[in-house]
């Protein structure tokens, strides 16, 4: 698609999107500029071009702004995102409105229409992650979180999401814009309700193939929460979702293999199904809003 | 410049930027996209994409959330800008993140680093007006200007703003580029400034010469403010002020002189310094932020 472009907004609003108590201003300011990034991942496509709206609560120090624009800095850098103008505006809380501007991959572009039965249902990373750092945070001692938290990756996962632009550029390169794919910023179910929808299709989601890590899951146990609502529900992973034709994975699992994980299939129909355990055993309707899954 | 692109972002929040006690939510709309595209104006680009990020109050109704798109959508039609995005978030206050994308003119682009000595000084429209509006709306009784305000152009000024792109492409279009542009969004004072620190000249204004309309100078009387202060930093204008060779202005007045009045020259030097009366009348050096004019 030559001469098109793409482009992102998204807005981060302190006490609804993050608590500047349980993330450093360097954090927020990263996670403002990855969110964006990742609606650019969830395309295939490439990031070039920022910018940058901040509303200001008066009590913000130049101090907290050179450390939030730090972050910020820090995360375009990283993903070779140019930073070319934006707006100061004040207001009564911390407000990040970013808009990224991107390109298409040469091989195209994934969009969250592109699944067909037959499809296998791929995705990035483990899924609950983000929550369990959130409630780890908000639950453990302010010293113990501040100076070094017991539970890194899932805090990490909360604070400083990686926006998946590698793993996303090296699905379009063996798809040639056949399958779909989207980021799973509102969590795995919305994902594959959003992808369902869009596509026409049912996919069918084995909940035992969802990639889910320990630390998730201690934190989950710790929690008292059944660590499959976090993975299904909790929201900000960033992790990427895919419908691809099997032989794409047959021919090409060596090199995707490090990054995605199959976890289900795309097949006639409308919805999302989800499997719980054998073949045979129960399934469930997901729908896009929390829902208690119990067998 | 082929293939390059415009892109303006500029937030309205609440409180801030708008009391929706003195405006409707359709004029809102309107707003939020009209000062974007005023910024486009100020480069003498075309607005082509619009984005859109809204952050709401769980207060807001759904017939509200209509009325604010539908004045969205009004504007963006106006000056035929499409739609293609937006997110979608909660915040304790209504929050409007737009981003506009657009293109450069094709004889190209105005800046406000292309002031050169020998230049004119024009602007279009009358200025303060925003600002009385501002100040007639709060200071009225909410019943008289809620149904029909007395003074409606100082009302609609501030209301409802109006980007002056299609005077911005009739300078262009006969400037080749050569001279300066930039939008009063901040007040002239600001605007007059920025020029001059970006040029690196010396702007003199004759304040006689600078349009102020008879209605502002009546809100400004009732007031009790001088209405030079308005004009000069009260904001919200969204006028054009630009910098431009004499010759263009004596060789195409018959039709910028529709939309343009001269209001100074361009000198060798640095800052921005205001004639006040005769030619041997007083004279002030100007700065961006507030001060009282008094001779």
């Amino acid at each position: 698609m030559p001469g098109q472009q793409l482009a992102t907004t998204d807005s981060l609003v302190e006490g609804t999107h993050f608590l500047s108590s349980l993330s450093s201003y360097e954090d927020i300011g990263w996670k403002s500029v990855a969110v964006n990034l990742s609606d650019i991942a969830a395309m295939g496509g490439y990031p070039e071009h920022l910018l940058i709206a901040i509303s200001m609560p008066p009590r913000f120090t130049r101090e907290q702004f050179t450390r939030l624009y730090t972050g910020i800095v820090d995360c375009a850098n990283t993903y070779k995102t140019r930073i070319v103008g934006g707006d100061l505006t004040s207001a009564p809380q911390l407000i990040l409105g970013l808009t990224v501007l991107g390109s298409f991959h040469e091989n195209g572009c994934l969009k969250r229409s592109g699944a067909r039965p037959g499809d296998i249902v791929i995705a990035t990373g483990d899924f609950g992650a983000s929550a369990a750092g959130f409630w780890y945070l908000q639950n453990e001692s302010s010293e113990a979180h501040s100076i070094r938290p017991r539970y890194v990756r899932t805090s990490a996962a909360h604070r400083r999401p990686i926006p998946r632009l590698a793993e996303a550029w090296s699905l379009v390169k063996r798809t040639d814009s056949r399958g779909a794919l989207m980021d799973s910023s509102d969590g795995l179910a919305d994902a594959l309700c959003q992808i369902s929808w869009a596509s026409e299709v049912l996919i069918e989601v084995d909940l035992e193939l969802v990639p889910i890590h320990d630390e998730t899951r201690e934190v989950a146990t710790l929690a008292g929460v059944d660590v499959n609502d976090w993975a299904l529900y909790g929201g900000e992973d960033y992790q990427l979702v895919g419908c691809v034709r099997p032989e794409i994975w047959d021919n090409y699992s060596h090199e995707l293999s490090s990054s995605f994980v199959v976890i289900g299939r795309v097949l006639e129909g409308r919805g999302v199904r989800l499997k719980v355990g054998s073949a045979d055993g129960p399934e469930v309707e997901l729908s896009r809003t929390f829902q208690q899954i119990r067998f």
